[in-house]
């Protein structure tokens, strides 16, 4: 049949769309949710089926692709696909024998990962994998499995002899935005750090997102390499590296399920960091009652699963426990979080010392894992406060492709006090949520800023948070949430 | 937003279909796959949404909703639905407890399947669902308390006093149409039977279709009702009634993981017992390497799991095993296997004798569980050789609306035996698959007839089988088909 591109995104999901009244339909007994191998040139998927019963904006003989679809194929218009119907992958048995409760060896991880890249398993069978790993099921042995599977089908990078720093946060705080901080002081002290990071997910922005208003993080592989050979470090998007596409596609069917697997998080974090080529890497772990390791038993139980993996693939690994309940820096969304940032690396006067602390912390820690540096003492201090931080992270963003001076918002509103009292706590769903409807992360300017911390005292008509929007229209949506519910920043009276 | 129908079938999964740069995407930050709750009237469904990207068929301010979506919303061309993020359904927690080895009470299940029906979880979330329950991870008090929440979420018929008989057969032999015969022999018996039945869903034909070809099926209650108090008997299409919801669900999850969960199976089928009103139910359960119960242990703890739910619900339950090695009858398609019915019947000389037989067998079971009647014997011969099962049998067809005689396809191919040998094996996914292709069932006189049976001694040229088909065009599909793989009925030569 011949290809159309349908226009329609279903995000990673492979997509056809075919009337109800074409001959393969009939022929092959196709229905709607119906697996459909399709094959072009050398590339074959396996889409789900979505059947047209009432609409006509594809001709005759014609089958539409989602974005995703048309994409795994390299369809142009025009094209003709090959229909049939697919066999059921092999792994699927693998993970209907780990759902009836047995183990997943080394051959039964690779089938599955390597059918999950190559799009042949369903979101169902995804979705059952998932929960069939679910909270403790995988083992250390099983994890280290799935690890190497997982690596197995991404790219991998390869910087030559000694060591490769990297830094990965578990579970971020609210405007936890260390990564170019650290970065920057990484390679001011002379080591390699080629950081890759991800876009906002469900949060206002991500170090991706940050970075990106600042300078250009979109880079190849071999303008990645170009960076690190020049300034010793980046921080550039990881998601168009194809690193670890395994990973890629489970995210995208655990976040909604919302199950936390301890072995795949670790598969997760480890494939990535060793398909970077690094060598040594800090694990920074938040611990607090709303991130994402909730209690010192959870932490101390996922360090040492971290640890035995990382020992099997011969990775240096250490854990850097933190405060996780409250948030960081003043700014969320892009341009507001790259303020912070850039405050910290310019030694402003009121530059968020919450943020400074915690970069600081981080990278001391991550010098010290190469043996030669102490931990978080003086020399990191001392590269920050002497400039060398800035000016090689200027010189990254140059690398990069040039700096910019992020933007400033034109419509604002600040929300002030009513009362006297003490801030007694942040709802941080809710300020993130009003962030969002602003138009952050897309609007780059767009976000929030908090003008008060845990536990400041303000008087009834002080400043609490400021509300930063590119249009007067979404200043007024997010406006409008703030004020229909709860207040997102509890004041309480002065004990 | 306005409301338009999109004119796509995503088979029961409500999906809503937005471009990229409409408000409601941006100021949300709706994505693609993003759970979507829209209200109507007094409608509320949650859809997942799917982005036009670079499509045209939507006017400005137009939201389209697939057929599923359009149908649970009762919308009208032309509503205004209003547009929000869903708050989490409450029983995701209690799926993910499961998942992580924790056990599922009454509350539990009823909350999960309550949100099943609200069309309110992902089918991420039941694929999650469904595989925390899969083998035996469900344990007899989990299995009690899935029946009672899938009772409580349907219609449930009521016939007054005295007993309503019934039987179900667990996954079916190709060809195995024994209810029609059954049906017959226990209304003209004097009992009440009022069966449900579905429609093919992977086979050439359901015992719904194969009713339809001599019969109205798609009968409402008040019409099914009517059927029963005149006749005693009906066989009517189980899926318009609702008589169980949540499980036509999650049937459409279940199917293509091809998870069997022997707690959700038993669920499934004494729910529907329950909501038929029936209070005797005989299971006929084949039994072979090929059938869904694969050996005898298998159906020994299936057996224990179904008595002890019917118990807790007061139902009279009796379980026959049958020999489940071979296909029965000659025909696969609805008006090939209505002939095969039809013939057993009327008494003719060349009905099949192992369908008779194995009628035969189930109606004295079934007549044997009242108690009254003596099991398999002499009593539901005499009323199929009579005559009495006949005339029972177009009684109910009269009172469904009318009986009609099963057409012949027009187009046919014989496939004859290319050498001297015995019938030594039958692939009886191949023969199903070229019944589909000639257009079974959705072209009622298509199919494949069969010419010989397992172990049957054939001279080359002698016809093996016979390819019914209502187009020249799909005849050469299923032809091409047969041809072109391995021979679907295997000859060896003679020990």
């Amino acid at each position: 049949m011949r290809l159309q591109r349908a226009g329609i995104d279903t995000y990673r999901q492979p997509v056809v769309y075919m009337p109800a009244d074409c001959h393969l339909c009939r022929a092959e007994g196709f229905s709607a949710l119906a697996r459909v191998r399709i094959s072009l040139g050398g590339h074959t998927i396996v889409a789900t089926l979505n059947v047209l019963t009432d609409a006509n904006w594809l001709p005759p003989g014609t089958a539409g692709l989602s974005d995703a679809a048309w994409r795994a194929l390299s369809a142009r218009e025009g094209d003709v696909g090959t229909f049939a119907h697919p066999e059921p992958p092999a792994s699927t048995s693998a993970i209907r024998a780990k759902a009836y409760g047995g183990r997943l060896d080394d051959d039964a991880c690779k089938a599955i990962i390597e059918d999950t890249v190559a799009h042949r398993l369903s979101d169902l069978d995804l979705a059952a994998f998932v929960t069939a790993c679910a909270g403790d099921n995988l083992d250390a042995a099983e994890t280290i499995a799935l690890t190497r599977a997982m690596i197995g089908v991404g790219e991998r990078l390869d910087w030559g002899g000694g060591p490769v720093l990297d830094k990965h946060c578990v579970g971020g705080l609210p405007g936890n935005r260390t990564t170019p901080i650290v970065v920057a002081i990484v390679a001011a002290a002379g080591h390699r750090i080629p950081k890759t990071s991800s876009r906002a997910i469900t949060s206002p922005a991500g170090t991706a997102d940050t970075m990106e208003v600042m300078a250009p993080v979109a880079l190849d592989i071999t303008a990645m390499r170009r960076v690190i050979e020049a300034e010793g470090g980046c921080i550039v998007w990881g998601g168009g590296l194809e690193l670890s596409p395994a990973d890629d596609i489970l995210i995208r069917i655990e976040r909604p399920l919302d199950f936390d697997s301890e072995g795949q998080m670790v598969a997760s974090i480890l494939s990535k960091k060793a398909a970077a080529g690094s060598t040594h890497v800090l694990i920074d772990m938040p611990v607090g009652p709303t991130a994402k390791v909730r209690s010192v038993a959870a932490a101390e139980a996922l360090s040492r699963r971290l640890s035995i993996v990382a020992e099997d693939m011969g990775l240096h690994l250490a854990v850097h426990r933190s405060d996780g309940t409250a948030p960081i820096g003043r700014g969320l969304g892009p341009c507001l979080e790259a303020r912070d940032v850039l405050a910290v690396l310019r030694r402003s006067p009121d530059a968020p010392a919450d943020l400074r602390a915690r970069a600081l912390d981080i990278a001391g820690a991550v010098l010290g894992m190469t043996g030669r540096e102490t931990s978080g003492g003086d020399r990191v201090e001392a590269l920050l406060d002497s400039g060398a931080a800035e000016a090689k992270f200027m010189a990254i963003c140059d690398a990069q492709g040039g700096f910019s001076e992020p933007g400033e918002a034109p419509n604002r509103h600040v929300v002030s006090a009513d009362r006297d009292g003490i801030v007694a706590s942040f709802d941080n769903r809710r300020i993130a949520r009003i962030a969002k409807l602003s138009g952050a992360p897309g609007r780059k300017t767009s976000g929030v800023r908090l003008h008060v911390r845990l536990g400041e005292r303000v008087r009834r008509g002080a400043p609490l948070y400021e509300i930063h929007a590119e249009t007067p229209g979404e200043l007024g949506w997010a406006l409008d949430y703030a004020e229909a519910g709860p207040a997102p920043i509890k004041l309480e009276d002065e004990a």
